[in-house]
């Protein structure tokens, strides 16, 4: 996917930086690791309120930092440098560009290399190289403490009714902890039902943890623009999808300079990034899958994962004889991925090299810790053809595929649909627990109909939130313009703050014990009428703030006991604040009432007398 | 609510009419009634696609229609007046008007009466007035037949392969048949399982059925502006909500010209139209809750029925003992309606007049056949207050006065909540079900979680679709300015797109026989690249339409085999369809391969030998 081209005059020569308005960033560190500094979101709350300033999650990185000073050349500050130089990998020789890595672009057309200078890493055999190793040899990685301070918004222990919310969720056999504690994260990985995507060549990287007992994630997709003006551009759709909320980022760009343009985004991110290798390899045979082969899949994933990509998509759940259990789709094989395998099967009718050489391909993405993402290739791409038999096979494929990694050392989570109507969501979320061991499910949405293309973004936060709440570690966003066009940049923030509501719906369904906070407090804001806390307070303050502006322009609207749907004398909010002192003496007039009723004196008529 | 008044230059002098792009309105009768004719939107294919029209469900009366000449002064063409003529109403004086109605507007500021001529009905006692009443009697209405054919989609008989959609959903213990008659309208109407809001005032009705065995419906909510320019700007409100999927809409204004906007809207509304009367009579007393009282209600309930509104919000679960459980709650009452009554009960220390007076109520609503929408005056604010005690006893209350109403031969719906988080919604439906013995439940959203003003139509699709799934009759429509200001013609569309697509999920889940049609058109339009078939089969033709030319303007690449997603080479769609001819040759040797296999010979390595 591609984001739009804007005329040249609107090309920005740099990216979108300054805090999120009505916050500033911090950072604090867990208990006895003053080293490890983690991000935050802090959201300065009106005096009225008596309440501290609120503090979230904060996936945006150092660009709302203005203590940073960016500069893409340089590329940000690599924060996990010393943890990683602490674990001895080898410098190695890195592979050499190609013309063909960067689709033979011309010199007159060619965007330049980014200059950070960084060397190369790469694990040995025999060493611990991924976070799964590290886990399963007990070892506490940082990458860990720092995801678990994270987690916990940065409290150094349990919040208060922590255990309460977690009650009052369902979490579907989920075990969603009180308090994270890094020993907690560390059975998480060891066990595979949680990743930490962190290639060892990408020490930028502000780790994220995705697995269903956390926080629900969000992917962004981004590509390269048709005619690329230059890196910033290219680095924006990134900081432009983090600031925002995205979590991880894929890279789906093709054509030309994608091999330069990918160093850019991944210096300058810190995110997770994630790509389809695929892609690129189809590129480097001229678009033409039948010349695929393993020799020209195998360069790329090496070229990639020494650029530091931090999870590949792996279509190698597409097997030659599930190939003709798509025949009498409605929508046939709608994955890109999974269609280039599909055909190279039929074409050289041989089993799928992918799945073939699947041993080897987790060796290559053990050395530098690529995280597994098991591409469903052959999910459905209409409601019609939804849990289908084509969708399962592979589905269990990916299962058996998933052991392999884990043996192999490596880290794995798991892609799902999709087209999926509402009553046929759990059936997925189930089996694929069942059948990959729990690891991390990674959802296209899924669209719960078919009839809504302008609309998607909403068809698919529907399933979209229902599957988080099932359990699904992350959800990758869908735009409006999905099956129609290329998402501009408006619709790659729409598409991000739906699925922000979607993963802030499902953890709030789960119980997850810091949700709610958020939700009371825009709450609490809202019934007291501070205007700008609740702004500020939601997902998006500017677009908040701009649609209050229409109607009630003024300042002095900003402090008003009242808004324009009802206006002062019809607002519910007014009416009930004034009754709030009435009420409680009520409140105690109901306890005489009470006392009455315990002495079979009624003095209001018990309901079923009134019947 | 209110929608925005445009700047004056942009001010209709009348209504948008036209059909909608690419399709027609046609019109078809039940078997042996010539004499009832029903409209349904019918989108014309491409002709390489080999299929009928597509025929769709359509609320957008008279105004699609070229062949129909709209005259707002004369008023819709009375559809229902031969039918009602013949139950013998007698024709009574009607309420004089008096200046309070039009909130005391000055003589060069009011909105002149709607000039159409009706004669008022009035049912006596003893004859049978109400739906419920002629069902009960074992009488089929003409209502009932129309309702039955519409949502049959006009088809005469069983659609092939309904009962299988039909087993395929899950729909919760309804019962939705596989091919609706007038005779199990009847039931579900004397059960009172469903209602269909037809005020005998109403001539002008397309009647419309609400049951949880039915199709999801959806309301819009139209106000007044604050300077009204005239009757035809108030109209084009419901006519702009209709045109997109309105199945009904409420009439929420407030303050100058109601009472004559409210004639103009419901002389020119094929929809019921639903008021919260209270609203109102509020004026009548300058605004002030403390100074109402039975009669300035009681009179602006026979003002309003006598003007034809088809189901009247009345808050009669707010009593005095509940408004003590809301003194701790995080927002309260949010409900204009319940807060108004709460401060009536607690200013002057009395149980609700509404809940007093709810016999006299159910007289007058019946005497003209106004259905009740029980209001939910104590619905939660926020998440934190949702399912509390204050909102389920107000909901047992209205089970009571549901019970009450039926006896007195009054159809009833239920006004459900408000901000629920996912977990917490399907205990709404079925406390409901019990409580209210199956009535229609109609409720706003619900918002899954309060982070999101600015995309509050995403947050509650999500609930809106969830709960419409497990039974809710009729969803009320967000719009993406809730909480921060007046919606407008935008919001208003954008709202009512997203509640058809959330009913719509909730048919497709509830496995209703004709709701996967529809997806299937636009999946086998979308895998055939009849991108023209896509725009028009699609909710919204003119968005999707521009979404595409955004990227792709040329009118060639409407007939494109590939999108401006993935390009020509990387098109899925395109790829499989090459894949195909060739798929089919192979599930013939899959065939063969099935025999080997049942011979123990195996072709391809069997999975569990895989592992």
């Amino acid at each position: 996917m591609t984001v739009q081209t804007k005329p040249a005059s609107a090309r920005p020569d740099t990216v979108t930086t300054g805090p999120i308005a009505g916050s500033r960033k911090i950072y604090t560190s867990p208990e006895g690791r003053p080293d490890i500094l983690v991000p935050f979101r802090e959201i300065a709350l009106d005096p009225t309120a008596r309440e501290e300033p609120f503090r979230t999650y904060d996936t945006s990185g150092p660009y709302t930092d203005p203590a940073v000073t960016i500069d893409l050349e340089a590329g940000l500050p690599p924060v996990r440098r010393e943890w990683i130089a602490r674990r001895g990998f080898a410098t190695i020789e890195p592979r050499a560009v190609r013309p063909e890595d960067n689709g033979h672009v011309s010199v007159e057309r060619m965007v330049p290399p980014c200059p950070a200078e960084r060397r190369i890493l790469g694990g040995k055999p025999g060493q611990l190289v991924t976070q799964i190793e590290f886990a399963r040899a007990g070892i506490v990685t940082e990458e860990m403490i720092y995801v678990a301070h994270r987690e916990n918004l940065g409290r150094a222990k349990m919040l208060a009714g922590a255990e309460e919310r977690r009650a009052d969720g369902e979490d579907f056999g989920a075990a969603i902890p009180a308090f994270v504690t890094p020993e907690f994260v560390r059975q998480e990985i060891a066990s595979g039902r949680a990743i930490i995507p962190a290639n060892i060549n990408h020490p930028e990287l502000e780790p994220v943890i995705i697995g269903r007992n956390f926080l629900v994630k969000i992917n962004a997709n981004i590509g390269n623009s048709a005619v690329t003006s230059g890196a910033a551009e290219e680095v924006e759709k990134l900081v432009w999808s983090i600031r925002w909320g995205g979590d991880t980022v894929m890279d789906l760009s093709t054509g030309r300079n994608i091999h330069n343009i990918r160093g850019w985004i991944l210096r300058n991110s810190p995110v997770p990034i994630g790509t389809v290798p695929i892609y690129q390899a189809l590129e480097k045979v001229d678009g033409e899958p039948d010349k695929l082969d393993w020799e020209v899949f195998k360069d790329t994933l090496i070229e990639q994962a020494e650029q530091g990509v931090d999870y590949f998509t792996i279509h190698a759940g597409v097997r030659l004889p599930y190939v003709p259990l798509t025949a009498k789709r409605v929508t046939g094989i709608v994955s890109r991925g999974g269609s280039i395998m599909a055909r190279w099967c039929l074409a050289h009718h041989k089993e799928s090299f992918l799945y073939e050489r699947f041993d080897e391909i987790c060796d290559i993405m053990r050395k530098y810790d690529v995280s597994f993402s098991l591409g469903d290739g052959l999910r459905p791409g209409s409601n019609a053809d939804a849990n289908d038999a084509a969708q399962f096979a592979e589905l269990e494929t990916l299962g058996e595929l998933t052991k392999i990694a884990w043996d192999k050392g490596c880290q794995v989570m798991i892609e799902g649909p999709g087209h999926v109507p509402m009553h046929k969501i759990k059936v997925n979320m189930d089996k694929q627990l069942r059948e990959c061991g729990e690891a991390p499910f990674y959802t296209l949405g899924p669209l719960t109909t078919d009839i809504a293309p302008g609309y998607d973004h909403i068809t698919s936060a529907i399933g979209a939130a229902m599957i988080g709440w099932f359990g699904t570690a992350m959800l990758c966003y869908v735009t409006p313009k999905e099956h129609l066009g290329l998402p501009n940049r408006d619709d790659v923030k729409v598409g991000v703050i739906t699925y922000r509501i979607a993963a802030h719906a499902a953890d709030l369904a789960k119980g997850h014990p810091s949700a709610r906070l958020r939700d009371d407090a825009v709450s609490r804001a809202r019934f007291e009428f501070r205007w700008q806390d609740q702004f500020n307070l939601s997902l998006d303050p500017d677009t908040a703030r701009q649609f209050h502006d229409e109607t009630l322009p003024k300042d002095a609207h900003k402090v008003a006991h009242f808004c324009s749907m009802c206006g002062p004398k019809f607002c519910s909010m007014k009416i009930t604040q004034d009754l709030r002192v009435e009420a409680e003496r009520m409140a105690g007039m109901e306890q005489k009432s009470e006392e009455f009723r315990e002495k079979g004196k009624s003095l209001y008529l018990p309901e079923a007398a009134a019947e």
